[in-house]
């Protein structure tokens, strides 16, 4: 069976997003998954999303870790209570906060960067997910993202 | 006497950044300026650069936080040295750590933002810098960014 990626489950009050809504007219489209208990995305960064010549924007860096993380949290959530992605009513995360430690320059030269995430702690509203950023198996990135679910109503 | 940008005085090694690049084919442009000890920047989100529906994206928001504090924290480096922004040898900053706190939704509405930020430390090669974001007046981010001044050949 193969998995739909999580944001193309969410519901359209959510798929608007930049960073990875399906319905973005130009967006980054990130689509994460499962793989075991982390969460799994590949992302090919566009040749302008420079930082210095020839590295990856540390902002584009920022965005992939904040909507892969958010979306583990979503994921994550769901799980628990074992209920689908983009069953109502609907199950939403907003960032609270978002931390990146960049580690080495992440080279934008056409190749597949891969993001990892795990959920580190989840109480009540809050969830806080790990991420890492890895570009040729080479980790080049940390991040950790404060997740708060919220109630909204779909539309 | 109209200021310049900082991002208008680097060099071209550094203007190809899809946050701040004024050589970018297709970026966010950031433009900074002094303002007392202060830097301000103000930039108007284009419209599909959403998180929810009618709220600006956190990646975004980060992307400016973090271009704006690094263009600060190359401006002060120029500033103590007596020197011209863009003068060589290139003075350059590279991102060790971003920090966002999202305080308020943004409203995604066609309105220009506020960036305001200041130094917090300068210690040798280690500038950190505190960041805010504003919509109408209102804080709606804040940020902290630890930049570290890198050797650099011009190309």
């Amino acid at each position: 069976m193969i998995e739909v990626p999580f944001q193309d489950q969410y519901l359209e009050a959510r798929a608007d997003c930049w960073g990875c809504g399906r319905n973005n007219s130009d967006g980054l489209y990130i689509k994460s998954s499962w793989d075991g208990e982390e969460a799994v995305a590949s992302y090919t960064p566009q040749a302008n999303q420079s930082g210095h010549k020839g590295v990856v924007n540390g902002g584009v860096i920022a965005t992939l870790i904040d909507c892969h993380s958010i979306g583990l949290a979503m994921a994550h959530a769901h799980k628990i209570e074992k209920r689908k992605i983009g069953s109502e009513p609907l199950i939403t995360y907003v960032t609270a906060s978002l931390k990146v430690n960049y580690l080495k320059p992440t080279p934008l030269n056409g190749q597949a960067l891969e993001l990892r995430a795990h959920i580190l702690r989840s109480e009540g509203k809050k969830t806080t997910v790990a991420c890492s950023l890895f570009a040729n198996g080479l980790e080049t990135a940390q991040g950790e993202v404060l997740g708060i679910r919220i109630e909204e109503v779909p539309g």
